[in-house]
């Protein structure tokens, strides 16, 4: 291994290779969930550069560790406690290499800041319309290789469908350039799709191409109070039909997730939080003018109030009160926090099936634990639901978990397989969720991604145990 | 092989198992560029049959040819000439398994015609937005299979962005159901975006889960008069801007296109054909009203012409006059059928960098071959040209083909790999193009591309020497 240390540098540059001291911002999981001990931290600059890290390790047979921003939420990106993985981050490869305005097309460097993407569409007169909570410090290469969702996915769709073309080093350290800026190209398998979202384990993502978009002229934002998750859905179908692809948020907040918020952050003013079982954050992006997108709004509001769907409503009459209503909806997991340890949940489900979905899992909880408190709020547009499962009023968060969690992921994965959903929306699999996987996908699924984790890592040097096993 | 066909028959009843006869319709391709003779055409009416067919073939090794409404236009879908293929009809699969207007998802058959599928949208106040020349006898399978392009995709993608999940029938004969309504799932690699695109070569769709949106309140047309390629490069950009989603469409015509389209159908009016260097079609699909489309048409042609993009304009009054703009564009491959053989080709680029290439490959042919007429026309919006080449006025066309068909796609490939675009935009690669694609297509892609191959067909069974050879 000192051989590969040397290896290492020679590669990068001695300054470029942690071995020592504290490296616990690459070896620990944002949640902290676990903390993982690496042989070292390589910080290449270039493509060329990640290319002969990858041969080096390859020769030497290191599992490779591929980390951006290091903010996922399923400890994919972390090394194992073995002490033999080498965590290759992408963060000095930072560059945005081309935006081109007619082509509505910009090219970053996988180690770029979310937020400097979006900051140079902007500065072009653009929108990068991803847009996720943890955009100041996650990378565009950690988005790409967990195809990350976030706020916008309604209207542009999630992380791969944002993107055009791809630079990847491949298990063998070859550079693979896909940087494309074409809208169709139809010239055999679309190998771009493979890495978007295989988190690392089959190729090293170090640039891509994505695609911009003109900035809407006007953003408004509204709040609904609805009677129920069925309320929700007709509201949302009301909402694509009149505002079509105007239509950017929408995002569902229970009653409950709504009192945390109230009784944590008793500074912020919750709409209709005492008398509606929902509330629903609207999000209507113009291209023509703010006058014309509040009257697209007023529309949809009355007409669904009309409709029964809607029982009162308010549409921010500013950017400082639009902010103010999107603080509640960002405030939930925070104010979960205060309320004590829980179990939380990425899922997704067809939008017809949310309400059986919740009412069947909410009773079988509330049946097998009394007192059981759901925190449940989403991105109902994308049938995307954060359904989290607190310990009864006044009991011991910690024990709580140690008890039920692993009974109470069963009981709602299962639920979601009977719905026809995912157990796992936007976040990923990472080491987190790679044993739970089996339970839930079809054999020949699996079967079909061993194949091709097989063919294009056949070493299964490229982190390895996450996603899927070897 | 008469086990193979004993066992075929037992698979899928006799009548559904055609050796001899005329099959043309099975072995000819839809542009005639090729007659192949199959073994057996082989028509099975669900997809366990799918699967029995494909163990059975498999077990003798008797290559598969799947085919949907043999359409395609890269002989990708016919038996070669060996006699030993067996082609796979999906025809008798037509069924519409669910439409879901909560979900806005359909979930259709692969045999189903895709006119029928955007019917079955329509009947529920829907849209399912793929559409294109063959609609009324492609299938969706094929659809999926070829990711087939169309006049929408703009606004709504090609094929594979109007897919959320899809069965797969695998080369060794195992239903794989993938078929999901989900907006988002991040459990493991996004298998689906392996099968669309793949030509048949990597297993066969079965069925389709379909994203499907609102219909529009209006769609209007409207033809601009531009004076040059940058000045439709500057035009669509205004138009993204002013119009966003709104846009739906965006052809471009050269004037020689269009003069063939004059010459060949008097009776059709072409608007400013006399004075214009290229013309545009556009098309706003609103989903507020007719009177709001034409306002914002209006507003974007105003400015256009004071920008100096475009020189005179029209918007269509009625449904009539819009549908015939579209008939002038949709005649000009027949228009230029009329006047004789030609070269075709079915490229992308860089939005950005098509007045280059035209300006620098139109320079080029012409040095080459003087008198050489270009019948340039395509969709601007998407990057995509149907850059045509027609022999000199006057000359035989035939002998045309002959003398120049290779030297000519040399010529226009190099320079398509010049300016970083495709070969193939919205065609594939199929038989026609599988010897050139190794030219313009990386050694390290081609390198994958022939593992995820060798991974999921290992005997080389599926539509094999179509996209890729073994």
């Amino acid at each position: 291994m000192t051989g590969l240390l040397e290896q290492l540098r020679a590669a990068v540059g001695a300054a470029n290779v942690l071995a020592d001291g504290d490296l616990a911002g690459y070896e620990q999981d944002w949640r902290k969930r676990m903390r993982g001990k690496a042989l070292a931290v390589v910080r290449p600059g270039s493509t060329e550069e990640v290319a002969a890290v990858v041969r080096a390790c390859a020769a030497a047979g290191a599992p490779i560790v591929p980390q951006g921003g290091n903010t996922g939420m399923v400890v994919g990106g972390v090394p194992d406690t073995s002490g033999r993985e080498v965590v290759l981050s992408l963060q000095r490869m930072s560059a945005i290499r081309a935006l081109d305005p007619d082509n509505l097309t910009l090219t970053a460097e996988a180690g770029c800041i979310l937020q400097s993407v979006q900051e140079a569409a902007a500065e072009a007169g653009l929108l990068f319309p991803l847009s996720l909570a943890a955009e100041g410090s996650c990378t565009i290469g950690g988005n790409l290789a967990t195809n990350a969702g976030g706020t916008q996915v309604l209207r542009y769709g999630n992380t791969r469908e944002l993107c055009l073309g791809l630079e990847v080093v491949t298990a063998d350290g070859q550079v693979w350039d896909g940087l494309s800026g074409l809208r169709k190209d139809n010239t055999g398998y679309d190998l771009r799709q493979l890495f978007i979202g295989s988190e690392g384990t089959l190729g090293i993502i170090t640039a891509a191409t994505l695609k911009l978009y003109p900035q809407p002229a006007a953003t408004l934002t509204a709040w609904a109070a609805v009677p129920s998750l069925e309320c929700a859905v007709e509201l949302l179908g009301l909402a694509h039909r009149r505002l079509g692809a105007g239509l950017t948020g929408f995002e569902v907040m229970g009653q409950f997730a709504l009192g945390l918020v109230a009784r944590h952050f008793p500074q912020q003013r919750v709409p209709f939080q005492a008398e509606s079982p929902f509330g629903v954050l609207l999000e209507n992006a113009d291209h023509e003018s703010e006058a014309h997108a509040r009257a697209g709004f007023e529309g949809l509001l009355e007409a669904a109030m009309e409709a029964g769907c809607v029982t009162d409503a308010v549409v921010a009459e500013n950017l400082a009160q639009a902010a103010q209503l999107w603080h509640v909806r960002e405030s939930i997991p925070l104010a979960q926090a205060q309320e004590g340890l829980n179990i939380k949940h990425d899922i997704s489900l067809p939008v017809s099936r949310i309400p059986e979905f919740c009412r069947e899992t909410d009773a079988l909880l509330r049946r097998e634990i009394p007192g059981v408190r759901l925190v449940n709020f989403g991105h109902l547009g994308d049938g995307n639901l954060h359904y989290n499962v607190q310990c009864p009023e006044g009991s011991d968060g910690a024990a709580f978990l140690r008890q039920w969690e692993d009974r109470v992921n069963t009981l709602v994965y299962d639920s979601v397989a009977r719905c026809g959903g995912s157990i796992s929306a936007e976040h990923g699999i990472g080491a987190l969720k790679v044993d739970s996987l089996p339970k839930y996908k079809s054999p020949q699924a699996l079967a079909m991604m061993r194949a091709v984790k097989r063919a294009l890592d056949p070493q299964n040097l490229l982190n390895p145990g996450r996603v899927i096993r070897g």
